[in-house]
C-alpha cells in the first residue's frame, strides 16, 4: 500500500495541553508518528510518498475561510503581540456571551474557533495541519489514480474540527477534505469510516444534512468520554442528511469482538449506500494500553479489524487519527493496513 | 462603616488557572484577604460582624436552580469519581456542540456551566461563595436596618458570573444578589456600579432586561481585556431594561483623573435614576501595579474614589471584588471606604 508521509508532521509541538484540571505535556506530539516510522522500518516499510500541494481550494470545499485564515495567521498574530508561550483559549462564547470572529483580542478570537483547551496553537501548527491535509488529499489522489488503497500518515489528526471550530487536537479536518475532494473529483457517494475511539464529531457536523456522504463513527460513549457533546446514537443527520449518519457509542471496557460485530451488524446499510470511495479515519486509540481512551483491543485485533474494512471492498483511504499508546502504535497501525492487505 | 466578614474566605484556594497559554498559580486567591485584614488592622480596624445565613432563597431569585445545584454538589461527584486535582473545565458547548446541563460527564457539565478555565472548582468552592453571598447580604441587612453603608469582605468575587454561568473567577454573583434582596426587601430601585477594572458582565446579563435595576460598569476595554465578548458601550439593556445599562470602556493605561470625569459625566443620570440603595461592585484591580490589569491608579486616587461615590447620597452597601496586587490591596480598598466615610 502506498504510504503518504506528511513530512511536516513535526512542526506542531505544543508544549501542554488542559487535561482534567492539570496541565500535561500533548498526548497529541511528534513521537507518534517517530514511533510509527521506527516500526515500518522494522517491517520493511521505507518508501513513502511526499504529499503534493493541492493549494487551499480543496481545504475551503469544507472548512468556512474565515476560520482557515485564522488557524493560518494567529501565531503570527500572537507572537508579535509578544506572546511565547502557545496560545491556549481560556475563555470561550458561552450562551450569552457573543461570539466574535473578528474579535481584536487573540484570547478572545481563539475561544471564539476553539471547542477545547487540548489543543495549543504553536509555531508550526498550521503548517503541519497543512500539510496533513494535503497528505490525504495525495492518498485520495493515489486511489482515484487506480491504487486499491493510501494510507495518509500524518499529524495532527483532523476528525474533530468542524468547519469552523478547532478542538480534540483537530485542526483542518483532513478525512472530511479528502471526502469532500473525492466528490469534487467524481464519486457520487463517500462513506467515511471513523474507527478512532473518540467520535468524528467534526466529520459528521460538516456533512451532517448531506445524503452524499454516508458518515459512520464507532467509538467511546459520549456519557464518559470527549467529545461529550455529540457522538450519540440519536444523532442520524437532519433534512436531506437524514439517515445518513450512524453513530454506534459503545461502553468503557468494549472489547474487540463486540466493535467488530456492531460493524458488522451495519454493514448492509454501508453496502446498500453504494459508496464509490471509502475514507477511514484510523484511529488506533482503541488499543487496550491507550492512556486516554477505554477499548481493549489488542494489536491483534487490528488485523482483524483491517480484514473487516477490506471486506467493504471499495477503493480506500486511510487517514491517520488518534492512538496516544506510543509503544505499540506501529504494530497496531500496520496490522490494520497488513490485514487490509491481505484479505486482496 | 460596618464590615461584614466572609469567615469562609479562605476555603476556595484553588491551585491553578489557565492564563494566556500557562496554568499558573491562582492570581485570585486568600492572601488578597489575609491582606486586606492585616492592612485594616494596622489602621485599627479590628471587629468584623459575621455573616447570617439568609438560606438558598435569595441566591435562587438570580440564579438557575440547577446551576445552583451544580456549584453545589459537583465537588463531592468530582472527588467521589476519583479525582483528587481542581476541576477545570477543558472542553465547552460551543456552536455546534449542544450545551448539556445534565450531562453525566462532568467535564462535559463543567464546560456546559462555565465560560472560562481559569476559575477551578475545589473543595471549598461552594462554601466560600455561599458565605461570600450571604455576606454581601448581611452588609445589605445593616444598610436596611439603617446604617449609613456597609462593607462585605469577601471572596470569591461575583461579578462575572451570569445566572448560569461561573468564570473569571466568580461562581455565585454576590452583587446580583444583594441589589435583588434590596427590591426583594422594599426598595423599588437599585443602581449597581461596579468599578472593578474588569466588565461587571454577570451583573450587566442578570439585569439587562430590567429597569428596575440600574447596571453601571467602567472597566478595562473589552477589545484588550476580559471578559472580551462583554462590556461595550452598545450594551444598553433590551426590552424594558433599554437605557438601565450604562458600559464605560475605557483604554488600556486610563488614569483616575479620566475615569473620575467619565463618573462624573454620567452622575446626573444616576441621579435621576432615583435608586433607593446603591450596590458599589468594589474591585481594586485599576490599581496601577495590578498584574493582571492595565489602568494606572494610585492608591492616594482610590480616596476620591470613595468621595465620588459618596456624592450620590445614597444607602451603599460595598461588595468586595477583584485586585490582585497583594502588597498594597488593603490601603485601596480601605481607602475607598475611608474617603466614603470622611464625605460624611
Amino acid at each position: 500500500m502506498r504510504v503518504i508521509l506528511n513530512t511536516n508532521y513535526a512542526s506542531h509541538n505544543g508544549a501542554g495541553e488542559v487535561h482534567h484540571g492539570e496541565l500535561v505535556p500533548c498526548f497529541e506530539n511528534p513521537t507518534r508518528i517517530d514511533s510509527i516510522l521506527q516500526t515500518f522500518k522494522a517491517y520493511g516499510v521505507t518508501e513513502y510518498q511526499t504529499p503534493e500541494d493541492f493549494g487551499l481550494e480543496p481545504i475551503l470545499a469544507v472548512h468556512d475561510s474565515d476560520y482557515v485564515d485564522f488557524l493560518q495567521h494567529i501565531w503570527q498574530e500572537w507572537q508579535a503581540a509578544g506572546n511565547t508561550v502557545d496560545l491556549i483559549p481560556y475563555i470561550w462564547s458561552a450562551s450569552g456571551l457573543p461570539a466574535n470572529h473578528n474579535h481584536p483580542s487573540l484570547n478572545a478570537r481563539a475561544g471564539t474557533y476553539a471547542f477545547s483547551s487540548d489543543s495549543p496553537i504553536t509555531a508550526g501548527t498550521w503548517e503541519s495541519t497543512y500539510w496533513a491535509a494535503q497528505s490525504a488529499l495525495t492518498a485520495l489522489q493515489q486511489v482515484n489514480q487506480g491504487q486499491r488503497a493510501a494510507f495518509s500518515l500524518s499529524r495532527p489528526p483532523g476528525h474533530h474540527a468542524h468547519a469552523g471550530l478547532y478542538g480534540g487536537y483537530c485542526y483542518l479536518n483532513s478525512t472530511a477534505i479528502a471526502a469532500q475532494a473525492a466528490l469534487t473529483q467524481g464519486a457520487s457517494k463517500v462513506c467515511v469510516l471513523d474507527v478512532d475511539y473518540h467520535h468524528g464529531n467534526g466529520t459528521q457536523d460538516i456533512f451532517y444534512p448531506r445524503s452524499d456522504v454516508l458518515t459512520v463513527s464507532l467509538h467511546g460513549h459520549p456519557d464518559t468520554n470527549f467529545p461529550y457533546f455529540l457522538g450519540y446514537d440519536t444523532e442520524i443527520g437532519t433534512g436531506d442528511g437524514e439517515g445518513y449518519n450512524i453513530n454506534i457509542p459503545l461502553p468503557d471496557g468494549t472489547a474487540f469482538s463486540t466493535w467488530s460485530k456492531q460493524l458488522h451488524d451495519i454493514s448492509d446499510r454501508i453496502h446498500a449506500f453504494g459508496a464509490d470511495v471509502l475514507i477511514v479515519a484510523l484511529g488506533v486509540d482503541t488499543f487496550e494500553g491507550d492512556p486516554i481512551s477505554k477499548f481493549t483491543f489488542t494489536t491483534a485485533d487490528y488485523l482483524t479489524m483491517g480484514q473487516q474494512i477490506a471486506a467493504f471492498n471499495l477503493p480506500t483511504v486511510f487517514i491517520m487519527e488518534g492512538g496516544y499508546d506510543v509503544g505499540p502504535i506501529g504494530e497496531n497501525v500496520y496490522n490494520v493496513l497488513a490485514g487490509f492487505e491481505l484479505a486482496k
